[in-house]
């Protein structure tokens, strides 16, 4: 099995690769109807919805709205359980990732204009962000640690997790996760219906101003329909890795590095750009000798077959311009030299730069967020980070000499636009006011 | 007229102002499907469907689509032909804007840690932004300033303007504001219609990555849908102001404050919130007797009686605890000590200190954007700055001395969750690599 060969001087290959890489979400319909009555019901009933849904999508049942609250004791008792090397993973990750954070906090600040005027700008934190968790088979703690600590992080009040239990069952390392990462309440419920819930509130579940995290079609699907009500981080397409290499990398590294992105899911997509064609073809014989050996030999052959390129490109500098195109989630910069071809990348969501930092490392523990912007989405959008839970409020102290200037730029710009209360309101603060009921 | 008063000692206060804040910006199905209508018909016919939908909306007929762009010795004329009071003030909220946007630059940084290991952040901007301007009676050129001015600071290759021309006319101050502000290409489209051209490109319209700026329900509503494909800003609700203050402040100035968000619509929002009734008293009587003097009094009638609110509180700590739970887009702290009350002031747009500091100023020239979060989502959005046009790539560049430790952390974290290609690929870096085709 080889991925495809494209080549960037055939005729077609804008095109092909256009092709390639086109990702459409289609709206489903069914899906959007369904997820509005989920919705719609939690609005409306509560705690009696979430316990219903929860008993019908999940297989998960209790008598009582409370019992989806899964008590501080049985987080530390997971902690506890899970195995010492994987706790000390955890907590190794969880502080390299809560150092890198630190660095995006962001600050108020505020100066003096020349006529005495104060301006600024004030950050403060949200008070409650929501953070769903996916259950059963696809449980990753890691994503628990990538969540919630930003929020942590930021100064967020409390954090509020929701994890679905699939039958009752619950991941002891996303529990124990979760106490590593400090998330205060946790909730066994998921779906819609625990975005709802998080959007809304019911009587158990307490509203939250943002929800991060992915999901599947109906949790994206709710988190967009909620959207406006609470905030959201982004709506994720397939996982995708881009490696530029210079020919220099073990070819297996890199056909690994392949391999672990198309490992996630069939639509996961993994791009090859290299000016060799002898590089190319010696990974292309990595992939063929490696992926026999693979678990998840299946999914990452589906995924190379309807969705990998090894492409020759004319040198480095055509790959990068080509990977700009494409506003990868995660770039390999797999070449001696990385700091070369660094300034000229304009969109990625995150940039592994050198032969030994597989894109592995920051899915777990290099400090940085593993969730990215997906689907070209990187030409405008960022990893979640700090700053997704903090806001800024713009700050104006005009001096009663300040606004003697401000004001008659305000009032002669408001009569422009025919907003004369809001001239008005300016004029009457000018030392020479003559607003005595609209004759200015 | 006076709007109603409520009392926040009284029985039912809360649901009282919940009720009177509460806005649900329904979701139109009839909309929604012309939308996407007109959407799919310019993706599917590019240039064909814009001057089809520009005819039949707009009253505005030209033969090819090249008509549709406004020349630049168009936007030099109306620089030319407005009064120069005008130009000057335009010019002068301009640099004012751009001065305070310089300030919100966020910069690139990077730091090795002790394994040597370089992390960083690595910031640029957008490539392309589209700035969305009403056009027709309701034309604001203070909002091409505040919309393209954030855009051109965080270093934007080009900013594309649309603004419809109802019947082919178009307003000389929004052209002059677009010249003033650096907008680099003007198409005179609107509606629904010029946001799809602008989210997938034509002939004769580029696609940019993200659409910014006000319109009607049509906008609104395809600024939703083509949401992913590009980034949008917030979508906004009606304009609310909510003043406290102790008393101390000419009436007659907040009256014309409140007056000033009521002119805006019927469904603006005008809030007072005091804890001196005889101060309440004098404001009711203002408004009294200034609505009569106001251009605009219908509108202003309509807003106060339906959404408007005198509020009694029991000191100015509840007033701000009251705010808070509102998050108000604009907040004026009418008081002698404004620097008292602020760091309680957790949800807020804009913060406007002093009995000086009408809202007006911040509209137009102080210097922060007017763009604001409405309806509450300043509890978890921002005013529009810089930093919705610029976005932030992760930087990971690891030794091969930090491999060896992090590639451990990320080997036993991977194979907690079953991603063992994840695993290998950092395994594979390991000094003591020992993978050949799986066992490890």
């Amino acid at each position: 099995m080889s991925p495809r060969r494209l080549d960037s001087r055939a005729p077609g290959f804008d095109a092909a690769l256009r092709q390639l890489t086109a990702w459409e979400e289609e709206l489903d319909a069914g899906v959007e109807a369904a997820v509005a009555e989920i919705i719609a019901g939690v609005r409306r009933r509560g705690d009696a919805a979430v316990l219903e849904y929860t008993a019908r999508f999940d297989g998960h049942r209790v008598a009582d709205a409370r019992e989806l609250e899964v008590a501080g004791d049985r987080l530390d008792a997971a902690l506890s359980a899970i195995a010492p090397a994987q706790r000390d993973a955890l907590e190794r990750a969880a502080e390299r990732v809560r150092d890198y954070h630190e660095r995006q906090r962001q600050q108020s600040w505020d100066y003096r204009d020349e006529q005495g005027n104060r301006l600024g700008q004030q950050i403060t934190p949200l008070e409650r962000a929501g953070i769903y968790v996916p259950g059963g088979k696809a449980s990753y703690p890691s994503s628990v640690l990538m969540n919630a600590l930003p929020a942590r992080v930021a100064g967020v009040d409390e954090i509020v997790m929701v994890v679905p239990a699939p039958k009752g069952e619950l991941n002891d390392m996303v529990l124990a996760a979760a106490r590593i990462a400090g998330v205060d309440r946790v909730f066994t419920i998921g779906g819609a219906q625990a975005v709802a819930a998080l959007a809304h509130g019911t009587e158990a579940v307490p509203a939250v101003d943002k929800i991060v995290g992915p999901g599947n079609i109906y949790v994206a699907t709710a988190k967009r329909q909620v959207f406006g009500r609470v905030g959201i981080d982004m709506i994720a397409g397939p996982s995708e890795i881009l490696v530029i290499c210079d020919g220099s990398t073990d070819p297996d590294w890199v056909a690994m590095d392949l391999f672990s992105q198309a490992e996630h899911d069939e639509n996961a997509q993994s791009i090859l750009l290299c000016p060799d064609p002898d590089y190319l073809e010696a990974v292309a014989e990595s992939i063929e000798r490696l992926l026999p050996t693979m678990e998840r030999a299946e999914i990452i052959r589906a995924s190379l077959a309807a969705r990998g390129a090894l492409v020759l490109t004319r040198d480095l500098e055509e790959a990068v311009a080509i990977s700009n195109r494409l506003a990868p989630e995660h770039l390999e910069l797999s070449v001696a030299e990385p700091e070369q071809l660094l300034p000229r990348v304009r969109h990625a969501g995150a940039i592994f730069m050198g032969p030994y930092t597989t894109e592995t490392l920051g899915d777990y523990c290099a400090g940085p967020n593993h969730v990215l912007p997906t689907a070209r989405t990187a030409r405008f959008s960022s990893p979640l980070g700090v700053y997704d839970f903090q806001k800024r409020s713009s700050l104006i102290y005009c001096s009663e000499q300040g606004v003697q200037e401000l004001g008659r730029v305000a009032s002669v710009l408001a009569r422009g636009e025919q907003l004369t209360a809001h001239a008005r309101s300016a004029e009457m603060r000018l030392r020479d006011a003559s607003d005595s009921g609209g004759a200015v």
